[in-house]
């Protein structure tokens, strides 16, 4: 009894005070904060990534790192800092960085004779390199990538993991000798995110073009993918952008063809950042906490003895860190949890709080009669296994609670797209219902902005091969070039 | 013939131009330049780490991270910037760092009300959470590490991995109850860095304690590891600091006790950078290139197909292929240079002044007896084997190439070590002989600042369990407290 009143008394402080659907925004920073997956910084707008938020980060870099060598990638770093003469150089660009620029003007006590933007994504300062390196169509296709950090100086408000001034990244810059070459570079890696998102994260996402509006500025097209949070509004969640012969022209990258002409490269640049870590939260997650999907999870499987006895004690958590041990040799990522001081509930409403996908509890019933009871954290339901089946059941269950976090993703993204006939009703399904707004559209620049100031919504996705259902824009009337998917973001 | 003579144009081009004995510093600019290992940037100080070298951080990164997380450290990520205000807390450290800090002032247009430094490192952001996250006994011991970038504004001339403003590292910062275990962690940390150097990249090194002058700012104590270079100067390689109560008290970092009272932590901190890269390439290369140790090769085998008819290039090549695939089968990193348009002889000029430490040659009449030919790149000596025992053969030379360029740099460092009498034959060794200079020492400043100042020379490490040979200071006559290692370093 005692038992209990404490661990409701625990477990109250420690979880959630606040319901998903009710307030997502302060759900969301409950769970990350409460759930150590980071944490503020005295430095506004900047965030600490802790271990079992930073954790799920390493996964996603092995799982992307690992396919992009697949496809002939290599990784190297160039420098944090990019002289502001050089930033300037791709007019577009510029204007586009700008605005988010942190400089930096002194180094010790001196004045620098030139300020030093701090990279806020790396085109100009590799462009640099480039120019240098490559000489002959033997040179390409150059396949750079980098993992690091980069600082955008962004004014709006704070958001963990999904809007901060410095965020960690991947930044893969191509060139390539013709421009089909190219586009195929950035159709391939937004299929590789595209796999990344559905197989490790388990995030369905629409993918499609940028508009003139929301593309890189720089690029001759950007290529995206959106995802779709709980209150309909939309993540970008990666892009991969066709840089034409843009920056080449103005870097002078030009190469020595077979012909012994000399012709200017054409680019690719694309990127994910930590950003989808937070996607992965606020999508999956739940009111007792995180959901982490199994293939990006920092634990996969956590293992709870349970015993009312110093007795038991022993034998229960022999047990449990022998099952560790058969777990850990079948290649997943294990942990008992045998603090003595906190009741098997207590830990329970831990671990579902911090997003453990599976959970393994062993007493001293299941030692004698060599079985386990698991408790899946997608559906909670508990089922009892043998221990003789125990790594088959165990990789089976992550493998369906992937699938089905999946399938409630996909089922949210498919019930939350609405096929738009007119801009009245545009704004009134925005305002009641959020998620895609799919528009018949002109693709004119000024309607976009005139939307995007009028209601909020910006162009998200304009999916390839979906042809526009009517023949006039649904807002402005000239003709209707595109299906574009509307929508709020974060 | 004709073929012969390109080889030896473009060899020449390609190949250094001056030997490692006459001229290290200009040899190692090759080196790292030609073999593509690094190159300059058009930022001052800063270097670009292309694939070349960046894949020897990975590997160091990898060894290292692996042996860090068996002692239960977790990885995280702070801020990249630091406001001044929090840097200046902890008085000694900051007189330490502020000669060498960059600074951000502007944020877009905006001036910021408070600059904010570009980490040198990142004691004072951490520490500042460790106050908020550290609240008893049971979140003791913190055991946190981050791989990053840091910016030191340093005015001395660069030279690529071992002095750049810009460079990677691993900064490790643990939080215990006791002196005794931050002590005991401090060491722990010495001895894997000391393996990962001996073990990893065949460098032998010097362990024991800094001076006062040269140990890091705001620690109790600094443990460090000095590597020796061919031209007698040492390399900090890594070093591991003690840092007692003093940002505890500073950043009033406290846990309650067991006893519930309120503590102090004992800190620690510690790090190694990508001059370890640096110190490798110019121990172990020679006149023809870089040596890699196998440990940390990007590449550990490169296969080259030797033929001189179109109809044995097929044969050849697919055979090359089939060796290839059974080598990485036996999770070797290898790599076939099947280019057309160079001679086997280019190649073999290449790969080594890239210092792959392993080369396998397959020519028409190996294919027939089922052989090829191993080159090792430390000794040039090649040697026949039968393919059946091809994996078992090729893993023993690369751990006997490890052996043996682990065996050259311990010998060079043993013969380059000399006991000091006197401050005239300390100037007069140094002078003439460089390497480390034993000698017994009273460990003031004053004296430390005086020998540094009229010979360029310092303290590089005071060993442990080692007793001054003489009772009175070799310098100043005052008692020898010390068996301290005088050097010049880089």
């Amino acid at each position: 009894m005692s038992n209990s009143d404490a661990k409701q008394g625990e477990s109250a402080s420690l979880g959630l005070t606040v319901k998903k659907s009710e307030n997502l925004s302060e759900w969301y920073q409950q769970v990350v904060l409460k759930a150590g997956f980071a944490d503020y910084s005295p430095v506004g707008g900047c965030m600490v990534y802790m271990p079992w938020g930073y954790a799920i980060w390493e996964h996603i870099r092995g799982y992307l790192d690992s396919e992009l060598r697949k496809l002939g990638h290599q990784n190297a770093y160039f420098p944090l800092l990019i002289p502001e003469s050089l930033l300037k150089l791709e007019s577009d660009h510029f204007a586009g960085f700008m605005p988010e620029v942190a400089w930096v003007e002194h180094g010790g006590d001196e004045k620098l004779q030139e300020r030093l933007a701090i990279r806020p994504t790396s085109e100009t300062i590799m462009y640099y390199m480039y120019a240098k390196w490559i000489k002959s169509h033997r040179d390409l296709p150059l396949l750079l990538n980098q993992w690091n950090n980069v600082v955008r100086w962004d004014t709006k408000s704070t958001r963990l993991f999904l809007r901060t001034r410095e965020f960690l990244w991947q930044e893969g810059h191509t060139a390539h000798a013709t421009k089909e070459e190219a586009e195929k570079e950035v159709f391939t890696i937004l299929g590789i995110y595209e796999r990344l998102l559905r197989d490790a994260l388990a995030l369905p996402s629409i993918v499609g073009l940028k508009s003139e509006g929301e593309k890189f500025p720089g690029a001759l097209f950007t290529a995206t993918l959106e995802v779709l949070m709980p209150d309909g509004k939309a993540v970008q969640a990666g892009t991969s952008h066709h840089l034409g012969q843009n920056f080449a022209k103005v870097f002078d990258i030009r190469f020595l063809t077979e012909q012994q002409t000399k012709e200017y490269v054409w680019q690719t640049s694309w990127g994910v950042s930590t950003r989808l870590i937070g996607s992965l939260l606020m999508v999956h997650g739940d009111d007792k906490g995180a959901i982490i999907p199994p293939r990006v999870a920092p634990v996969q499987v956590v293992i709870v003895p349970i015993y009312y006895s110093e007795q038991d004690a022993a034998t229960v958590t022999v047990k449990a860190k022998s099952v560790a041990q058969r777990l850990e040799a079948a290649g997943l990522r294990v942990k008992v949890d045998d603090r003595a001081d906190k009741t098997p509930g207590w830990k329970f409403n831990e671990w579902e709080l911090k997003g453990v996908p599976l959970r393994v509890e062993i007493g001293p019933r299941d030692v004698v009669k060599d079985q386990a009871v698991l408790a899946r954290r997608d559906t909670r339901e508990k089922i009892q296994v043998k221990l003789e089946e125990l790594e088959t059941r165990v990789q089976a269950l992550l493998d369906d609670i992937h699938a089905t976090l999946l399938k409630r993703a996909e089922d949210h993204l498919v019930r939350n797209q609405w096929d738009i006939e007119d801009y009245e009703q545009f704004k009134r399904v925005l305002e009641e219902k959020g998620g895609f707004l799919r528009a018949s559209w002109c693709g004119y620049l000024d309607c976009e902005t005139t939307i995007k100031n009028e209601t909020g919504a910006t162009v998200r996705v304009i999916p390839l091969n979906q042809k526009p259902k009517h023949e006039k824009c649904f807002r402005c009337e000239r003709k209707a070039t595109k299906l574009a998917y509307f929508a709020r973001s974060y």
